[in-house]
């Protein structure tokens, strides 16, 4: 692809300080571009050593004009720079078509420019939209419903009557639908909870590897609009994800917690069950929250504290030795004090 | 499917305290129960808003009767309840066969009933009992021995010589018999250790999806009778996990570590290499065991601590600043005091 | 096989104590070993009980001969014992070839002796080596490049132009080459950057199960010669693992970070975005690193402080109760003082 830098400013609602003929061939980071690439300087780090990148331009920040460099300024370069990305790099529409390698169940319903790849396995009564794109190696379960520009990697398992929304990306590897952890007890042995529910995602979520979510017992465990999983993350039965909300690789959030709006959990870090997490809410990495957190909290810690008390705890922590060196160096002071002026305990 | 309460009472060996004769047509939630459903209000919580249910009856504590709702009294509701779903929802019993688009190696011996989907590959001496169903890309390594009664999701890989008992549930994407990570060292760089033991995995286990299950070095990792894993649990080579034991999700258990009976060991929590954990030992979420455990512990934190210490830390742990600050003012009280008494340091 | 003790010795590098003539017919672990098996006894608490081991000969340190076991003395048993367990117990060298129910892209080119298990799915334009092995339901995308000597276990994915070594080993499920956690927010929503970047895997690395290694947005995630990890590991975007670097089970290592050589972090460790662990470091399971470490250190906690100073942290920790305890008992003494002093606060 090849664009001029006016063309790329007008596309990212940008503003040009230099030559607005400049051709542009590729987008690539602060260190490897070169010639006629464009990168972008998204803070002061970046913008102080703007003349050492070999980019032919760079998206910057509205304030700053500086450089011998071509430039687009913009209110939010790395969100501009994202989509001249997309724009030289473009996910992959390529329609393959249904391979005659992929197997089918019956009643199958299927929109147009689909890419069902060899060796996918699709069960009865499957319905999936226009350009959806599955790869080898998954399996659609049985009345499973898949929306339009979903994108399913390989050894993917997407198991019965759960539903997905449009433009979900679901990359390799992951496991949607899996029975929840229920079982009753009588103290002796456990008896399954037979799982009767679905998992439904939403559109423009964004599942990561490796990922596990539990069907409901009742009703649906809800991937709620935008969410976005990193790799290894565990989702379990009935829970709610909040739209927007991020979760880091290897998080935990246990059955029937309900996580809030534009809300991040961070890495490996774990929610119990029956938790309610509010909107705006940030956990930080391998905290454990096992009470109901409020809109707007910053928590950190295992039990979770207020992240600002955390910090404070955690410079007193590599000081405890010297603390309780004190503690006792003091109490000897004190006896001797006590005995000095006659005390008796 | 459609039953009276009676039946329903006799099936779970509980008492009616209302109309007998009550048509029963299906079983759900407390919140979502209504008409002729039957629920189940298991605890206190639950029995004072009996009468806010939609169900038509509902399965209480036997000292409990107290209601304008049809109701079964038996001694355990949930599992009661349980058990009245497994009537309602009964595991799937659709008997596929072998699928023309399944690949068998040589000396497959299968039992009768049995469902292999599409796209699974069975190795080479495959013996598999009656009823077994194996769902789509599913890879039985050669000389897997399976029992009857079997459930294997898609995308799981059962290696080589491995042994399943009967009515085990693996769910999706997890690994049976894995290497182990053991490699030798001379400093320089690591030797790769071979891995001639397999996995055992005995009745009435199930296991969660995406779990890692290594072979044993020599001899056999085992997963004993009961046991319940739930997603992306780690189990190490020449691990044994006793009789009902429940790993929750994201457990590790390192290498030859053993766990007994009826332990659970909760969320994220990890027990190191070679240690042995008792019965009914409790392993609180994110907990780190490096020791021994005795029969009957709780144990939290990382070292792990009985729980009830544990909890008293956690209390002081957020009041670390403020001790802090009060051991530091108390210092200076000191200091005045023995100036005033005239010590010197 | 079979083989005699002087040519085991031979092979080893190692001095007999003993029969040289001795028969050898299998190599076990010392509780396991009986008649004619060799085992290995590679500290003080196994040489004290050798005499237990049911083997008929032992492999030992140099300075040990005191047995009525025919001996090998070499200088590190358990890299000796290994390397006779690769003899007995070599890698599987069956050469499948190409199944006809492997399905290939267009433009496929493939090295000798290669086995493409039935169930397979490789994409276009892959190059594979010799001796490469690969597994059912995997999948090897476009363009991908693969060396010799690669075993590739079941339900594998290696997306599209990852690059794999020589004497590779990926055990089952593990994904290679999904997209990285990375958005751009504008504060509302989130805009996925495409991940341009491929994912390299150099030289005798082993990947554990269910791995999931990114690619990066530009350039490479790196994985160097001779890194193991072990199972459920996370590496994000951008990473680079040293060579001989240790990942041990359910570690995440996050986003641009880099590891030095020959480091070990041990299991459900974390390692936070951008930061840079030096050569031989050590960081103790469950440990969360969030700066950079130079060379040499051993770390432990959260966050991660010298493992000495843990140590001491560790110890007061749970005595935390007892000190609080002490320090307000101390300030009621120091009060009362106060009082008979005539202080006044």
């Amino acid at each position: 692809m090849e664009s001029i830098l006016s063309e790329l400013a007008d596309f990212v609602g940008g503003r040009i300080i230099g030559n607005s003929k400049k051709v542009i061939r590729g987008a690539a980071s602060f260190e490897d571009a070169i010639g006629n690439d464009i990168t972008f300087a998204g803070d002061a780090g970046f913008l102080k050593k703007i003349e050492e990148t070999g980019a032919g331009a760079v998206i910057v920040p509205l304030n700053f004009s500086e450089s011998s460099k071509d430039l687009i300024q913009v209110n939010n370069p790395k969100v501009a720079f994202t989509k001249v990305l997309n724009l030289f790099y473009p996910p992959s529409v390529q329609v393959l078509g249904i391979s005659p390698y992929a197997h089918l169940g019956s009643g199958f319903k299927c929109g147009r420019n689909v890419s069902i790849a060899p060796n996918t396995a699709i069960g009865d009564n499957v319905v999936i939209g226009d350009r959806v794109s599955i790869y080898p190696c998954s399996y659609i379960g049985d009345s499973v419903v898949i929306g339009d520009d979903v994108k399913i990697y390989s050894n993917v398992s997407v198991l019965e009557r759960c539903m997905i929304g449009n433009r979900v990306i679901i990359h390799a590897g992951s496991v949607i639908g899996s029975d929840g952890f229920g079982f009753s007890s009588d103290g002796k042995k456990y008896y399954k909870i037979p799982h009767t529910g679905i998992v439904r995602i939403d559109d423009d979520v964004e599942i990561g590897a490796c990922n596990t979510i539990d069907r409901a017992t009742f009703g649906k465990t809800w991937i709620c609009r935008g969410v976005k999983t990193d790799n290894l993350v565990h989702i379990a039965h009935n829970v709610k994800i909040g739209e927007d909300t991020l979760l880091i690789a290897q998080v935990a959030i246990g059955g029937s917690s309900s996580i809030g709006r534009h809300s991040i959990i961070a890495g490996q870090a774990a929610i119990a069950d029956h938790v309610t997490i509010g909107d705006n809410v940030t956990v930080a990495g391998k905290a454990g929250v096992a009470k109901s957190v409020q809109d707007g909290e910053i928590l950190s810690g295992v039990p979770a504290i207020p992240h600002k008390l955390w910090l404070k705890v955690q410079n007193i922590i590599p000081k405890l030795p010297d603390l309780r060196k004190k503690l006792l160096d003091m109490e000897k002071r004190l006896e001797r004090m006590e005995k000095k002026n006659g005390e008796t305990y």
